[in-house]
């Protein structure tokens, strides 16, 4: 989706979706991170604190409708107000039944040029869960956590068979020419990477459009959304500028053939991982 | 390299490729797996222990001279034996003066058919050290090491700036046309997401040629040899069938510059990792 500064047309848009996915047999759901806005991050302002909801809230409580609706489990992303002083980068999942199974608040927050999070979002504290829904066991990370193995890993070791990343990841214009193409090309490899070391079908959903005062400032998002089997292998794949209902077929049973084919999961020396909680193992010298 | 049946043909074999890269003025070599003979492990058989030798010993003194003559940094891939009974999979790194620097033993072990490895080499119990040579804080995992995120986190968190994965790796003949490609396709986006990860280099060092009894038994060995930068691009490319001599320039003020463009080893959230060392997460339900 591309998102206007209009919160309800934004809104109106996911449910259209959501209501055309349902005449076309979609059983899971997933709408981009922060689906409800633009991406307001991209500068700081004590304001758009008030973009913030409860969970549950609207928004929670009009997706459970429909998904009770049409029997469909949907990833809903909300910027979540949880207390005065506390808010987060969330993900909620709702069952094919309209329950509220739990929620998912993004665990690595970004800080660079015009992805502000840091000062909007606390760092998510319920770890990595997945949640059992009627099609299968998920997990929901967001964005930034694309690009950590550790949270990937983990989500595999919480059962997950499709992992989701709502996102909203775009180019700085300036850089698009030089690097453009050199981002996308990292950022699709990282989550195929996940797929490939955890054997579980990762799906990616990012956000079109430009946002910003004008077309040389802001971020234009690179859409690009796109499902990957457990092996790594791109089943479905958005295009990098229009709005898409991207629909993949995951055959959940390939989790297990390519886990038996290719058992890394057997083979994790657990016994010698201890350090991967360390920030950096200092005192090795002088050449680091 | 391809290997013969001869292995003091493929040492010499070595030692030539060793002396043509000083006149190209490469600084630091890394030669495949188990470099000194055909991929044994496609059977089990006890005499193939008579394959091992010991550390140090007439390999790693051979190549301890030729470092020190062409100021070199030669990285030695080893079937050691440590004591009767206890074998590994072994690479030494010796400096650009002909020191043994140490060892890294091969942590994770597979066997599938036609790789039965887990016969040969008792897991490495050496961790995951750095080696601060001449030219660089460097790295070395082995072949099936390269699809574990946590290795390649734990050589960037001990402060490597290339990490070397010697390799042998192939196509059973019978599935090539089925699954080559995206095997091969599978083996190159993991390790470009280690360097995409971790921010370092990456230097993969694979075999060539068809080792078997009958071109429609054994394996193909699938080349494709390749180094990438701090963000997965890749530099320098052999392919699948040819012997060669691959060289990459690794600048390594661009892990500096990759790492400060994309922080994600800032952002980790060392708190949260600590089930990354469990078997799995059981009893989270029926829906595994």
């Amino acid at each position: 989706m591309a998102c206007t500064e209009h919160t309800q047309v934004n809104l109106e848009k996911a449910e259209d979706a959501i209501v055309c996915a349902s005449k076309l047999g979609v059983q899971i759901v997933c709408l981009q991170e922060l689906f409800r806005s633009q991406y307001f991050c991209q500068k700081e302002d004590t304001e758009l604190f008030n973009l913030a909801e409860s969970i549950p809230g609207s928004t929670t409580k009009l997706f459970a409708s429909l998904a009770r609706k049409y029997a469909m489990v949907i990833i809903v992303p909300i910027f979540e107000r949880r207390a005065a002083g506390i808010y987060h980068n969330t993900a909620v999942v709702i069952d094919a039944d309209g329950t509220l199974l739990g929620s998912y608040r993004k665990m690595h927050i970004p800080d660079d040029p015009f992805y502000y999070e840091k000062f909007y979002f606390t760092p998510g504290d319920q770890g990595y869960p997945t949640f059992d829904t009627r099609y299968g066991r998920i997990g929901v990370l967001i964005c930034w956590d694309q690009w950590y193995p550790e949270a990937a890993r983990l989500m595999a070791l919480a059962g997950a068979k499709i992992l989701f990343y709502p996102t909203a990841i775009g180019w700085h214009p300036t850089e698009k020419t030089e690097n453009g193409l050199s981002q996308l090309e990292a950022w699709i490899t990282i989550q195929r990477s996940h797929s490939i070391a955890n054997g579980f079908f990762v799906a990616s959903v990012n956000r079109v459009g430009h946002e910003g005062p004008s077309l040389d400032v802001g971020l234009e998002f690179w859409g690009s959304s796109f499902v990957c089997d457990p092996f790594g292998i791109v089943l479905s794949e958005a295009s990098r500028e229009k709005e898409e209902l991207l629909i993949a077929d995951c055959d959940l049973s390939r989790v297990e053939k390519v886990r038996r084919e290719w058992p890394f999961l057997r083979d994790r020396r657990i016994d010698s991982y201890s350090q991967i909680k360390r920030r950096f193992i200092d005192n090795l010298g002088s050449n680091l």
